[in-house]
């Protein structure tokens, strides 16, 4: 279950997600999940967006730019689709127009993953999507440690819409759900103006450790990630990333840019460094494609994708 | 109430549309819709999107670019807005995840404006904004005229994702509800492949005629607005414009671009052959800035909407 | 062996041509060329390109946009996928490096499909390929009538980099080689500029008749299509489509633009004006998505190649 | 003195308009334009702008392109650079911050070139380089014939800024100075609305026959050139291009687009059409690159340009 | 005097600086600086560039995107609308043509701003509008102390152009008419190759202290910032920021871009860094959206305005 | 034999690189080289490029930015042009189809510049240029130094396409060819994944030392720069250039992108640091500008073409 070659890739014109196999058929669906040790799932939803949308067609485009990606990690030394069986399950297709739909089925799907013994690594679509993969996964796992990356807290309260669930809001709605393990929270990237001066309040009631894009350059991606290990060695991990950790230069095909960000090296070598964690699943949300150049937001989320797969393949088992 | 010198416009370094004055308190807005003729109302929603999304951004840009517009029509020899009093009422705060609530603000809000004796020019934003807009009309005026400018028919049934109310229903909608009069049904532009042979169907039941992009070039734009003319002589007339009507060549910047559509004169010369007509509103949807070039598309717009006001001002009271 | 639904489309992620069935497994290639009507053929190869390259990645992006595409023709009154069996034969892995090794594996790829019956439909990539997809089906068919929409006459001789066969060579090579039935070459498009006074000699020594841009909109579509019917209503047919030979403003990605061209409006219609002829393949060639905006020019490319679709599904048996 | 083969060009690497020999020596220059009949000549100015500037890289890019243009007139059946001797005379060094000195060096240097019997033939830059290129040709020749292609009638009074020497006023200007043959002056292309019901008097005043851009499309080119010709058969003529006539779907590239303009296929052919008029100068003005895509606008600024060079190839001597 | 809520703000549809209230009438405006701690004003003029323009459309670009940004800064702990009466002016006329013009009229309302008693925040535009605003405040304030973030010196001398005063002379105009205190002149960012040998001459002279790109990251901004706020603790302090400053990476919408910039970050916590200087006005300069991408240099320069800002907030009085 | 001045490199409207003397005649090619110390000769050639063509047309759009580059280093304290005499060869022709024939044109034409007393710098074009170079030089100067600057090792076997010499194979074939002194080739920037776990086995069997992306950011790149004037202090030197070795945020326009790569200040850095070796050549390969925006990528590299020169200007003779 590795990567077509590169000729076949060429052959066959078609793009899945580092030119792995893919399910085609719904028929085969559980026998693939069941056969496999992760399930990268396309999330094409971005109902949940609040300024600019786009990301509904993230899975698509990174799906597409992923085929450069080639399976050998050098620093740790694996072969990444080597040493772990990685399916493409292809696109949940959501209704474009239903937070409550998009929820329901990705947290069917999700537990559909979870069952088969498989870990979900899913591609947004908005970030809306973490709070029903989280469901799934804690009703598995319990409560679980979240590696949050995000230039924003995402733990706004439904004020603005008087609606309770959307992309600015998952964490919150992890934690007042129970699917945060106390202390569970480690947020990376923050920066930005806040909204009032208790924007963090939610995140530091749950035990959250914050950590802003000045914070990460000041003390080392390293420190950083050691001190990430340290406190989640024992714990189930998700990690969830939002493309907006990185700076709008590294990463400007996203719907809520904040200048002041991560580059591109910190986030691949944060990344890295969490080898050793037991990773549960991963996300990776609000990559905008309509708003990139020359595909430098897509590659870079394929790349942190395929590190995210690269801890898997590290992880305990 | 005309516009800004562009003098006064620089200075305000604001811009609403066409230089005009902009309703900025909540407590004027009664006074000043009864005071107007014609209301302009954004409506940035695109929460209705089945493919690419991106419009609710449109009636920032169209309004943005609309300074560049003047004030005096040279073919029907008026002077736009010294003859009709139009007002910037702004946009409508629509919450961006919820189709149904979309629906009550924009009823609510152009009830109130036609209800104070004025026009509604709606700039979308998505086109399942008609619905609504039609909805508050038809409740003043019974059954309206439709003049409906699109590359698509958008008479979809629910089928694809179980929503009966999207961008792609809005004359099926305004149909089955009884908002257009029998036969008030014309719409131009049409093209492109069908899902089935009776994609046609829901249109022609209810006895609308129908032009193609092929058949505007064939007959000419002249014996087309003639004919809507003397169809539509005496009635209610609302003008809905998908702005996909347009080439991609000349609109890139829409959600669900079709090839072999027509070109910036046709739909401006389309929309002056109408002079004559009753005109009780208009919409200007489906422009979506993030995929546009140099603003070509928005002012496209922003022109053929003023086409629209010049045909309010012509017309009869 | 019709299109998958939208939601099945949504649900695989991929994208093969027109949501069509796509061959993945070389195994089964035999069995799927023999059952099809129609093969599309990626060819990503731009070796042949002279000024700006970047067509191989034509197949890529036709294929992606092309799911947007519906099936039933409203004009030939016809379900494509429906009334003929088409299938997404996926690309021909060809060397970036060699017109050589390109004319080899196209040919025989070529040759595979006639051999098994179905008619040849191919994406470049640059105009090269056109070639040794002519000599594959004049072994089975014969010398063919080709309809030949392009800026350029293709007619180049190899003085400038000692060449004979590049993108800008085919029409002089098949002419050459005996591909072309006496007076049976059929330029559209040409303008432009020309080398020197004898530009025009190769096709006029052949017999061809040549529609520049201007006498296309000067007689109009239909009777140009109409020509070509008479002419060429007793021949197999091969329709070899530069995206060229439309205008810039409709089709900026591609390589060596010309001022002045057709718009998509005529493209379209000059094609469907073709119904009735024995259309035994077809290529489109040219688009280069790196230069396109909005996937403008990929799009139109992907409806032009559906009107092909439709003439083979109206074409007499 | 004719165009440099491709291959010369290439190993050149550098830009002369069209391939053709620039003065690279001050010295020569006297020399080098007693020796020509047409001088091409940068003007990369766009200190006369009111909206959006970025015309001063006209020059640059519009020569950058012009290498992919061949010397052949196939309509006329002309080598354009064999029948004329052309030289690309550089760009002229003008301060950024100085209508009044644009003004002199341009009256200048268009002098020295009409001096020494050569027709100038000018890339801006902006429009308001067309009062000087004016004045230094009225001067030898006497009021000039003029062929005016805009969007704008550029008649515009000082009102604004108090300035009366800008990108719109040079005709108002001209025909104040008695640059203007009377009923010399012939506008193509005017559309868009007015600041007031005045805005064609000053044309008017002088007898200038306005031809709007949907009047163009109505009669026909070929109508408009004949009339032109007849008009203006025995006068010396100045063709004066600013490339916002055409519609912005072909020409985003320029600073103050109108929609609902021409199509460049009738900005060719009717520059074709005038073949027979003693052509004394052309400009070609408002091409900003920075708004261009894919080049598209500075193609087709090449394309005009050189269709006013084969006009001058044919005129009668 | 504080921010629009984001409801507020949409409603509105239009975008004054940060969701500020906007002088949008010139009778009130003597009361509203009166009342306001800080004046937001646009300079919409680029007329001093020598290279690429379009500066002039910063300030309504800047003003867009601000209403991005959010009240509280979270490392100075204080919301800034709510301590600091800020508002939004709107934009200064200028004529496009005359750098004297703008001269005269920048200063004359500097100067009204500071009679009112309130800081002028200027957003260019290009760096010569920096002259006109320290006149103003040297009248007021005395000889200032400059922090001058940009990759130039800007104290090029007439040589070029025979023009004193163009958006590359203003530091050299600023020291020559003694409007910087001696030892005053903070340059950082400084970078490329310089013209000749001398290039540093006039800063050194007049005791400046250079920190270039290259030194900022070897010292670190906190370093650099706390030697600024050493020298200049005592002194009336004016920031000018050119957003050439940042690697063109981080800002390419400008018209000088020099690769080997500062970052977004270093940007921010070096404005950040400053923290109880007593900041009597700043500029942001040379900000060219056309030459933007995805809004991210006018994202960036709203944030370092917002800095600014706060820094104002957080100022002694 | 110096940079002209602005003034008359308005004058000219041409483009040469750094806006120094060309060769524009073939006949004054010998004695050009004779008197030159360095020649700039781009190579307009991407017909080895594996994925995303286009760097054909970087040495034009390199030499039309590199205009903005003035003569002085500040930090090596040297006028570049005035200390080296430095001309503009052009570009070779090179056939777009045959890697072979432009190995063998490139590696004459090095040849003769090498011949002449002169070093090259090439300005491509694809990474395949750097063969021939190699083997020109060490014709010459024996085995070489190398300073490779790359994401990639470029020791590509042959076994994808059977090709043994593109754009990915120009290392491994100088190694195997004996043109690189036994330990001599230093490779700065690599990082991403590998295709297998001996993608480092070529260039560490002959002695490499390679310096991947996080490392020269962890040791800094004085170190780095250090450690390679210590190896190579002897030695003749050769810098290549690949510009995929800076992050795609500053340097999108390129045809293999891998994110997490140098920042252009560290590239700037490092190529200053070297200076004491003994350069004898230099190349900057793989900017392909279809992919750049606003011009960033090409303007990086004419900056760090620059660094090159300087580091020759600086070097022992």
């Amino acid at each position: 279950m590795t990567q077509q070659s590169i000729g076949a890739y060429l052959r066959h014109g078609q793009t899945p997600f580092f030119r792995l196999p893919a399910v085609m058929d719904e028929g085969t669906r559980p026998t693939a999940y069941a056969n496999a040790d992760v399930v990268l799932l396309g999330v094409p939803f971005d109902g949940g967006t609040t300024y600019q949308p786009g990301a509904r067609f993230g899975p698509y485009h990174v799906r597409r730019v992923s085929a450069l990606v080639q399976p050998y990690h050098a620093t740790h030394r694996i072969d990444v689709f080597a040493a772990l069986r990685v399916i493409d399950g292809g696109n949940l297709p959501v209704p474009p127009f239903s937070l409550a739909a998009m929820r329901e089925l990705v947290q069917a799907e999700v537990g559909a993953i979870v069952d088969a013994g498989a870990a979900p690594f899913l591609v947004g679509g908005d970030h809306s999507l973490t709070l029903p993969s989280l469901r799934a996964l804690a009703a598995k796992h319990g409560p679980l440690a979240i590696v949050h990356i995000d230039a924003h807290f995402d733990t706004s309260s439904p004020e603005l819409w008087g609606e309770a669930f959307h992309h600015g809001t998952p964490l919150r709605n992890a934690i007042e759900e129970g699917l945060v393990v106390r202390d569970g929270l480690f947020q990376i990237g923050i920066r930005g103006p806040w909204k009032a001066d208790d924007d963090a309040a939610c995140s530091t009631r749950s035990g959250a450790r914050i950590v802003t894009s000045d914070d990460l350059e000041a003390h080392g991606t390293a420190t950083v990630a050691n001190e990430i290990r340290d406190r989640f060695a024992t714990l189930p991990v998700y990690v969830t990333l939002d493309i907006d950790a990185v700076d709008p230069a590294f990463a400007p095909g996203t719907g809520t840019p904040v200048p002041g960000g991560l580059s591109s090296r910190e986030l691949l070598r944060l990344l890295r460094g969490l080898a050793g964690l037991r990773i549960v699943g991963m996300d990776l949300v609000e990559i905008a494609p309509a708003l990139d150049h020359a595909d430098i937001t897509c590659l870079l989320g394929a790349y942190a994708l395929f590190e995210g797969l690269a801890l898997r393949a590290c992880a305990p088992r």
